[in-house]
């Protein structure tokens, strides 16, 4: 317990040291946390209020997560500092447009997998998941193609052959003769299943079939309501080159409606499959890279939803930070 | 061949007698056919088609079928009288607002199932494969229960407490302890690793895994894609209370750029997922209850994509017609 406070601590530090409190402002961080909380991100604010709730003792990390890794998943290495940002570009912790640092050699690479990958909550998806097999067995390790959607690269014919969708994420597997996956979904299952044989993030199908299950009903709900959905969102208040109120109104309050969905799940768990108060699994993984950008979807916060929004909270705890903090999916909430 | 020939010779004559070429217009079948083919309803002008190339052999049915149960494939069991229309009922083959006959007798049923139903492509979705596995084993039985969704039935709190969606359909299994599966993708999967053991509609993971990924790709790309993306087609070209262009033009294209990506899949092959040409499975029963309402979405007729139009036609014929002709999802395309 001690060394996961104090891990959050360090997080919380390295995040203070990088905000505008103190890069912009000059601030010290302790005068940042005493004075100028209200202005911190919201990622500074949450690891402050998880870190008093760590020393507190107010959560018990250990019942939050899987019992395998234990002690590991507050391990939290010093993110890179980032680029000075320029006057017009305020760095935003809820957009998901800023590009992974990962480069690929992709010819001379023996990794076992090739990602084809852009910085949206598809992209980001299965690099959750292979982040986590990666700090249970380092040879699960992969290759990012970063791929260039605003120029339509996907729609590429080499893409098509990929992924006939012509969308972005396709995960190649070397190891397995270039096996091609599209559909996020598609690809956490099948990672799984060839690289999680001790069911760490799913359920194994013969021995515990209704965990099984109801890991995938959570998995399609998100997949064809929570991401379809959130995504017109999104084009309606974003891109669309026309203001429809009526289209903004429906996917607004279909967005609002399916998070209530998930506080109705999580009103007695921490996740949302698997038995007891849940285990963190291949649903949460498909769910929270959606919910997480609320904001960009106009939402201005997750109280209405206190259930989901602590759930997703902890999803971004336990993951791999230090590299998720490097690609843009950023900290807690 | 010839028996299949027969039957749907069979499943010919008893659309031609029920048309209104014969029941309103008082034509006999045979005049209907030579003199009136282009008003027949599309299911009897395709059965005259696939009859004709039955004939030629110009069709090997037996390749475009698993080899379990071919044999029965084709076997016709002449449908009911439908109720006399009224006049301002116009039957419509590509509707789906039709309503099943079954009714269910809950409280002293035995049968091992339960759906929660409405007249819906995701309502008839789990259907397809209940009569297909029935067929095979007839202790597969379910009970129907029809949801009321023009009353928010599916709002109330028992049905949320069967899925928080407040969405039909959802499969409960009486059999193993009233478990309840929700999503309609999620519903076929369970049925198939519980009751078709001998993958005759999907594909072993630990044998054929890459078959088995293939397929749940392609239901995941109908479940995120197809099924979302026409659904709101259908909002704006039906429901929606404002006309707005904009989202028509939008999710019209998008139909069809998914009808598309159908298309490509299908360019070399008669079903979604397998080896070779293909194998009838979970990927195509999900896909085909929505391509089908293509008329419906607004959509004149599928010559733009003829091999999504000849797997639709061959499922639909592979399909216990008498079932879903009862039903109300009708024959062929």
């Amino acid at each position: 317990m001690a060394s996961s406070c104090q891990n959050l601590i360090a997080a919380l530090k390295d995040c203070l040291k990088y905000s505008d409190c103190v890069m912009k402002d000059g601030h010290k961080p302790s005068e940042c946390l005493k004075e100028h909380f209200n202005e911190l991100p919201e990622e500074c604010q949450n690891l402050r209020k998880a870190t008093f709730e760590c020393k507190r003792g107010m959560l018990d990390m250990r019942k939050r997560f899987r019992g395998n890794i234990v002690g590991s998943q507050f391990e939290y290495t010093p993110r890179e500092p980032p680029p000075p940002p320029t006057a017009s570009q305020t760095p935003d912790l809820n957009s998901f447009s800023t590009k992974p640092t990962i480069s690929s050699t992709m010819t001379d690479s023996t990794k076992p997998f090739v990602l084809y990958f852009a910085g949206t909550p598809n992209g980001f998806m299965p690099t959750v998941l292979l982040e986590e097999l990666k700090a249970i067995n380092p040879a699960v390790d992969y290759d990012v193609e970063k791929i260039d959607i605003s120029k339509n690269i996907q729609k590429e014919p080499w893409f098509i052959k990929l992924n006939p969708n012509g969308r972005i994420p396709v995960l190649v597997d070397r190891s397995r003769n270039n096996f091609a996956v599209f559909e996020t979904a598609a690809i956490i299952l099948y990672l799984a299943q060839h690289y999680d044989k001790d069911f760490n993030f799913w359920f194994n199908p013969a021995t515990q079939p209704d965990d099984y299950s109801e890991m995938l009903q959570w998995i399609f709900f998100a997949h064809g309501g929570v991401g379809p959905m959130q995504g017109q969102l999104n084009h309606f208040n974003k891109f669309a080159p026309v203001d429809i109120p009526y289209a903004k109104k429906r996917y607004l309050d279909e967005t609002k409606r399916l998070f209530g969905v998930l506080e109705i799940r999580l009103q007695d768990r921490d996740w949302l499959a698997g038995p007891g108060r849940g285990k963190f699994s291949l649903a949460d993984i498909k769910t929270v890279p959606w919910v997480r950008i609320y904001k960009f979807s106009g939402i201005e916060n997750l109280d209405e939803w206190p259930n989901v929004k602590v759930c997703c909270h902890n999803l971004f705890r336990v993951m791999r930070m230090e590299f998720h903090g490097k690609i843009g999916l950023g900290g807690p909430l």
